[in-house]
């Protein structure tokens, strides 16, 4: 660091509380990146304990051009809170008050660190439902969660985060904090710019409150797991679903490599001759959702599955979560390095990109593994690689770039879920036409005129 | 019209298709206005057939600074499309194709002058769903359900026209033309920015394509009408349903003032003594949807209603909802102008709301008839007045100076779905605090920096 700089941050420090700036290494070390394997230690953490430590924060670096990288949990998987300027980083963890839970209003009122199992836990005893469920909602916040959109399995049906921000306090980089939207669960005053932060990957502002819309606790959840002889079978059986006029809580595949590494880990002799596998969740009232299961079975049943297993409510629905989660530590057995890159197809897509992530492999040489969310077209297709081998960084990348090129040439996108963050950041000018880039640089100008939120970044 | 100006527009005429620009006395005057009472004549109306045409109108008023003023069917209730600074009206109505409907990915791509009712018949032969549903939906158009995130009824489930809007081609101030968002359900490529222009008024762009997310289509719907003794009881059968475990379709409620001109109207014995009435719709699978009205009935039979009407399928459901439409006509008969002030307020609300109608009522000498969406709680507040009576345009905006006042009190919005437009523009600065406006005119400033697109409105 600078003389300059550590002066500043030494002047900031002052006009914080005594704990609200750290310049241990211990705790710089610990903010120096999120699940992605880039790393870059900032130069201090902020560790603010309210809204108006974070405006002060913003008003000081905005003033001096310090750069700042705004963190939640720090469970992305694109480096998108990798403060590759150093700076400070600017952690919301601290922040984690449920400030209201009202049944009555159906809204909940929180600061960004709560994580979002908690939240969903304090709902779910009132009988209220907080939906969106990324993977990592055990340890990532509703902060991180907007920031980047959150998806997750049930997203099918409920929609994803931005569907349940109501309202946000956001603090603007010059320091000043303004309050967006309502508790109303519609509201067309103005420009929607609660919004514009969802998903902006702390680019534009800082979240330091948020009104979410909350749905009565559907009573009942009730769930099919499906082998299937072939990926086009399994692809067949979800449109048919789609036809038979169902939009399931959550319809997830998993595919051959993946089948065979989940059976390796926990020796299931079910998943033997599995080239495909498919979860669909129900939820609602009981005795329709017990019928509707029925319903779908007989029309999974038309595609000759291998297996066919019922769970009728949370505990046995659960169980067959934890097969799906076995399948991701049954890739990280492997041993191999896993590039999860969560590229979202048009629906009808889904058969033509398991073909081609099975040409990929035999072409570079490298395994692929696909599995995720079937019904949004949110597949994670996981280029697994040994570092370690000679030229796999430059086969990887390859690999990597095809299929980029062919999702989106099928008019897809690079990012379903995760964001842009770092690891996305070499295929954003594909992604994005120059006139929609340009326009990306007009708001961010217009928010962050000095350029000191995220810098490094997409924009 | 200037003779500048004049000499201008003949300009952007010639680089136009023939038929493209008009000057017609009846053509301007039938683009003066909307539904609101508030009319003002553009100098000339632009008719483009296709985008290309947008951006050139754009492009010329951007470098010459004439005002354009964008206008759907000109079906909206805030005189949000009235062209106070005069120069151009541009209208989309004559880009009313159907581009797409693809039944594989669930979207369809249209332009933004297709009749919304239109595209919904368009996909629903296809087994497809597309469901926000303005009660305008005949009418009003793709483009300005869009600009003005249109909701409805089913928005209770189903949420409103953002929730279905992926992707946007918009043509900006200087004449670019931009595409945002894609065809896939799921994307976390950048910014939101196709949203940004969803519910912005005209104020930011123009839409000139639209892709939309579809659903399956729920193979049966059901509902239930009911009246009773007392808005109280109808407010907690509303609360009982949603603690219930249900989330329906629609939940529509209308007061004492409304049932009274609607028996008036219709003759209906059935109302008689009904100070509330509740309109409950359920749809998905057939056996589900059925089991699922019987729990509802029962839930609602708590609150002894006065009467309970069932509907099964289609039919007998419109038939439920052409009473409500004769709700409307009903407050028509009065004779009365009726100021239809949309606020949406905290649900927990509903019962003081219609309390405080009452209140209005009594004190003003203005009859207040309240009804709409109660789940949301959207609800129509509708001030009936006499403009011939002396007095009375001072004591209804007494009467709206309170309601209004009122319900930001309450955490609620003076607008839940129409939008701001001229309508609103008086209580703007109250609905939204300082910080937020300033920052409305910051996003405004980025994407039209000299101000041409519909100015006069609240930025």
């Amino acid at each position: 660091m600078s003389r300059k700089l550590d002066a500043l941050l030494r002047r900031l420090a002052r006009q914080l509380a005594p704990d609200e700036l750290s310049f241990e290494p211990a705790v710089i070390a610990a903010h120096a990146g999120d699940k992605w394997f880039a790393s870059s230690p900032p130069d201090a953490v902020a560790l603010p304990r309210e809204a108006e430590s974070v405006a002060k924060v913003l008003r000081f670096a905005h003033e001096h051009r310090i750069p700042v990288t705004p963190r939640g949990a720090g469970h992305g998987y694109v480096g998108g809170c990798v403060p590759v300027k150093g700076g400070l980083v600017l952690s919301l963890a601290r922040m984690k008050r449920i400030k209201e839970v009202h049944p009555g209003d159906f809204v909940a009122v929180v600061e960004p660190g709560v994580v979002t199992s908690t939240l969903q836990a304090a709902v779910e005893r009132r009988g209220l439902f907080y939906p969106p469920d990324p993977a990592s909602r055990g340890d990532s916040t509703i902060g991180g969660n907007i920031v980047t959109n959150a998806g997750g399995p049930r997203c099918l049906k409920y929609g994803v985060t931005r569907d349940y921000v109501l309202g946000v306090e956001v603090a603007l980089a010059g320091g000043s904090l303004v309050r967006l939207g309502s508790r109303t669960h519609k509201n067309k005053t103005g420009f929607d710019l609660a919004r514009l932060f969802v998903g902006s990957e702390g680019l534009l502002g800082v979240v330091t409150e948020a009104t979410l819309k909350l749905l009565p606790l559907p009573p009942f959840r009730a769930a099919l797991a499906a082998g299937f002889s072939s990926a086009r079978d399994a692809a067949r059986a979800i449109r048919a679903i789609f036809a038979a006029g169902f939009l399931p809580c959550a319809l997830e595949v998993a595919d051959a490599f993946t089948l065979a590494a989940a059976q390796k880990r926990t020796g299931s002799r079910r998943l033997a001759g599995c080239e495909a596998h498919l979860i669909t969740e129900l939820d609602g009232q009981e005795r329709s959702v017990r019928g509707e299961l029925r319903t779908v079975e007989r029309v999974i049943r038309q595609y000759a599955p291998r297996f066919v297993e019922r769970a009728f409510g949370a505990a046995e629905c659960e169980a067959i979560w934890q097969l799906r989660r076995e399948f991701s530590y049954a890739l990280r057995d492997t041993g191999l390095t896993k590039l999860n890159e969560d590229i979202a197809v048009p629906r009808s897509r889904l058969e033509d990109l398991f073909a081609f992530a099975a040409r990929l492999q035999r072409r570079h040489g490298l395994p692929v593994a696909c599995f995720g969310h079937a019904g949004d077209g949110n597949i994670h297709v996981n280029v697994m690689v040994d570092f370690d081998q000679p030229g796999a960084r430059e086969r990887s990348e390859a690999a990597l770039d095809e299929l980029f090129a062919q999702v989106l040439a099928w008019g897809g996108v690079v990012t379903g879920e995760h964001g842009i963050g770092l690891a996305k950041k070499r295929w954003w000018p594909q992604a994005v036409a120059a006139e929609a880039r340009a326009l990306h640089q007009r708001i961010k100008r217009a928010l962050d005129p000095r350029g000191i939120l995220n810098p490094g970044k997409f924009v």
